[in-house]
């Protein structure tokens, strides 16, 4: 069965590799540095569902994760997301972005109920993102605690039509201007466009 | 710096391999199968902060996992816990167990507030292992989700004194009794003591 879109990514796809490189459906147009430090600016975004196990040779970067369960959604929010959210993929969804994120030591020490209460109830991750739905698609990937030792902890992609470039930079904003971001001490933006292959 | 105890885990000790087969630090005094598929019996067991990347020869399985953040705990609990949970490796905690456990499909569909009010509203999981403590030290390793695909969700590893042997049995069979447990399609219980080497 032929898939003309570019996109490797059903919703049973749980292992993810992204690879910074010569080849790859993605042209990269962007590596921003958002805090910490940078990676080596690529040509090319190859999304696989294929587990790559090291870097190829003709490409810089080699980044993995895996979609998990939802660590802080309650039954509501999940309902709610469940029926907004559109799938990856889209046909007019040409533009996307990867989002590599580490939180820091202090996150990760927190409790549950601490970090329930800055992802939502202060910061509004999940309200701040439904805003979003269904122009923007968002499919999150763990990258910590793999068997691997993973620069981030966390991989976004996003997925949209070029008509929503400015709600995606108001979403980003957004999210960056929030308590929970002052734990983040390392995040790249990645911003690609669609070109087949 | 030699250290006599059998235990290589430190508290910061994160990824864990632990092989049943010919040789290790543990001899296994049984193998029972609680729910679903059996492992095959070993004569010992081998825990190993070392990344063991595939069964050894002499072995008959390679287990997994990962120590990680708390997913349930709160603040108070987490304190109380960290107040009163002992160190792996205490001279006297010659008895262990390992405890290898997945849960089905419809644990994993529920939301963090469902299985927070499955996991201690209604089980009272950390209230019944705080009970224990400091009797019986415990340590618990995330399997799922890490690069490797593991048979198991979890891999919890217990220590206690020989005295402690009807404590950790009571321990088991109230968990066994609760809500959470009917989540529970593959539960093996390796009994273990140490024999150094």
């Amino acid at each position: 069965m032929t898939d003309e879109r570019a996109s490797p990514l059903t919703p049973e796809t749980r292992h993810v590799s992204f690879v910074g490189g010569a080849s790859g459906s993605w042209r990269v147009v962007d590596t921003r540095t958002i805090v910490g430090e940078p990676i080596a600016h690529a040509a090319r975004l190859h999304v696989s569902a294929d587990r790559v196990l090291r870097v190829p040779d003709d490409a810089q970067w080699l980044l993995r994760g895996v979609t998990s369960y939802g660590r802080y959604t309650t039954r509501a929010e999940k309902r709610e997301l469940t029926a907004r959210q559109p799938p990856i993929g889209r046909v007019e969804a040409t533009c996307a972005a990867l989002i590599p994120v580490r939180k820091n030591a202090a996150w990760w020490a927190l409790s549950q109920d601490e970090r329930r209460a800055i992802f939502e109830e202060s910061s509004r991750h999940i309200a701040i993102g439904m805003r979003f739905l269904p122009a923007i698609a968002r499919r999150l990937h763990h990258s910590r605690d793999i068997w691997d030792d993973e620069p981030f902890d966390f991989l976004t992609w996003f997925e949209f039509a070029p008509s929503e470039l400015g709600a995606f930079d108001a979403l980003l904003a957004e999210l960056r201007a929030t308590q929970e971001w002052t734990y983040v001490d390392r995040e790249i933006e990645l911003r690609v466009v669609r070109v087949g292959g």
